[in-house]
């Protein structure tokens, strides 16, 4: 195909947010170019989120990208809390009239919205680094990147963001036009992944005086793990054995309980922070995903987040082409930042709920097993969580634009 | 009267732990000794809570005090929040499944169980200051304190600390017997009692830029007011039209809704704490209401633990001077503890929630407006408050001790 000097969109980012926008696009005859900075291995291996909530998958059915997620995907209908000898599962669907959730991995998410674009002829480059984003407050954009060892420019109308956390999209927006809130944790995760079969069937989250650990999972053949770990900790300061048997310790204490072990076959250490940019969107830029916002992963908000943007975005972009009215897109960032606050909100609760602060006192040592006491005896706080955990149906966008008839962010 | 030189328990504090504990007792054919340092005019002028849970209200009618609460005592059926130009109602019967609390102030609790006791002639001393406590860990206590100018003392059973944060019993616990888990504020509240008439029907609790502020009452006539300052503030800095101005900003934020004003009877500054004592006993020394624990008063909690402390005690006394059983006195640390944190993790929340902390980031503002949005807009989340604010009905003893018929702490 000829490579296009001129699209109506660029994208930049060839993550799961870049992806499906383009994907959501083309579909609505938006035409669209992403550019991606690292090669396409790189990107279809990069081990990220694995948990869908149901608007996710609805967005993914829309975007025509759900048929391997429709077979390989694990519904999971709830989650298993263990803190001081107790076991308590939260039971989603009865607790949030038939809410669950999915586990489909994000490399597989990428994958298939990538393979779909390729066979679309959809245009999609890897290895194509962007330096510079110009006009964004003018009448068209001009994005310069490098393909082929060639320097180039795009031509459009918008260009968004989704290059993820310190992309370069963000790096255009003058400083003084965004804010940037943020918030770091003083622990982080040694996240590892193993050939064995998860030895439960959901996803355990594990509190004790040792620290935070998650067990969960990619597929019935292989095991995502995760333990708490000190902020600067070297991955190569825990061997295989020394993982599996600090894995049991905070995830079987006081039970005969053991995981399946099996070789690791990825292991590194993952920070742990709260970031939103306020607005979204800087005249002729917009960012969604990560490159606006990040969470803990404890709650499995950071793709899920990333894909309801897109979902508003896909909508904003197909009115503005199809009867001009740029009202949905100007109330972009208003309508996505709601949702952030509340996941953002919902993954500091699980996350400081769920660690162990290094500087913890005795007093917040005892109100922490409270509320975890609460979650396991207050259905209120249960369904609470499984709300949000589970996460909502997208915002209808006429509650914001008052008008009077309902009408659903589905294209 | 004669002067008692032995008695099965001494309560040392009449407060309101101190005195619906030893009303209890009396009612139970228990003797009793109440020794308060302070003159009777100062524990019933004290200003404190002034917000009943049901279990305190049933605890008080048990006890034959609630003739006064039950005529002027006003049951609430709701808070109001008031948050960035939100005005939202927490109804707790249509949230806890018929729920109240009852608007009648400590001092007046505080007066009409002085009366009673006084009228039934039980052994209550004021201006009696206690020294030293002595045999806890031995076949019986003395009790050493001054009345009239005399040295004097009393040999118990048990001896009960309802004296307060710092009190003299629980100093007389030996180092290390005990462990205090605390946290403190990085604000405090400036109190007032105002002779005029509440401009509302329910308590007001208000966030806002400018601080905490929260509208609660007395009676149809007497408004109690509080407003958030520094740690440290001096209450002259306040005067009557800076409060009024400063209340009206805080509570009446994007309406035009204002304060009755009227002469203020009262000024104070109130220190934020959480603390608790664990376990609540050594020997035959058992901690009971504020001696044990604090919480901050913002969920108003203080006097309705107090309460049920007492009611736990009231019926462990009643079985061990029936039968000479000691399980349930054994038990009612546990007993105690679980509810105790409970409500310290709901004041903590609320606290935190409400509050303007000064070195508050601009991510964790945000996040406080997500988390009272919540409250708003989330039934489950205000399910939780409401089922938190209400308060539970106290354990049933055979929960904590196995057995298989359930009986009720009622007396």
């Amino acid at each position: 195909m000829n490579r296009p000097v001129r699209a109506r969109v660029a994208v930049v980012g060839a993550g799961p947010a870049g992806l499906l926008l383009a994907r959501l696009l083309h579909r609505s005859g938006i035409d669209c170019v992403v550019l991606e900075s690292r090669d396409r291995g790189y990107v279809e291996q990069r081990q990220r989120a694995g948990i869908l909530e149901q608007g996710t998958v609805d967005t993914l059915r829309r975007a025509g990208a759900a048929a391997r997620l429709e077979r390989e995907g694990m519904p999971h209908d709830g989650i298993e809390l263990r803190f001081g000898g107790v076991r308590h599962r939260i039971d989603f669907p009865s607790l949030t009239d038939g809410s669950r959730v999915w586990v489909y991995a994000q490399t597989e998410v990428v994958k298939d919205l990538i393979a779909l674009q390729l066979r679309d002829g959809a245009p999609l480059y890897f290895d194509a680094p962007v330096h510079a984003v110009e006009g964004a407050d003018s009448d068209s954009c001009v994005v310069h990147y490098t393909h082929e060892g060639q320097p180039r420019t795009l031509t459009c109308d918008y260009v968004i963001g989704c290059d993820g956390f310190h992309g370069v999209v963000s790096g255009a927006v003058p400083a003084g036009a965004t804010r940037v809130h943020e918030r770091t944790y003083p622990y982080s995760w040694l996240g590892v992944l193993a050939d064995a079969p998860p030895a439960y069937d959901e996803l355990i989250y594990a509190h004790s005086a040792r620290g935070f650990a998650l067990a969960s999972m990619r597929s019935p053949s292989v095991s995502r793990l995760y333990l708490q770990v000190p902020n600067g900790e070297d991955p190569d300061a825990w061997s295989g054995n020394r993982i599996w048997d600090e894995l049991d310790l905070r995830l079987g204490a006081d039970t005969s309980w053991r995981l399946h072990r099996g070789p690791l076959t990825a292991k590194s250490v993952l920070p742990m922070r709260s970031r939103v940019t306020e607005p979204m969107r800087y005249g002729r830029i917009l960012l969604a995903g990560d490159a606006a916002h990040t969470v803990p992963p404890t709650g499995a908000k950071g793709l899920n987040l990333a894909a309801s943007d897109v979902t508003v975005l896909a909508a904003a972009f197909a009115e503005l082409y199809d009867s001009g009215s740029t009202e949905l897109l100007d109330a972009y960032s208003d309508i996505c930042l709601r949702r952030i606050w509340r996941a953002e909100h919902f993954s500091y609760v699980l996350t400081t709920a769920l660690h162990t602060a290094p500087d913890q006192s005795s007093f917040d040592a005892r109100l922490q097993q409270a509320q975890l006491d609460r979650l396991a005896s207050s259905p209120h706080a249960a369904a609470e969580l499984a709300a949000n955990y589970t996460g909502t149906a997208l915002p209808r966008i006429s509650e914001r634009r008052g008008t009077a008839a309902p009408r659903d962010l589905a294209m």
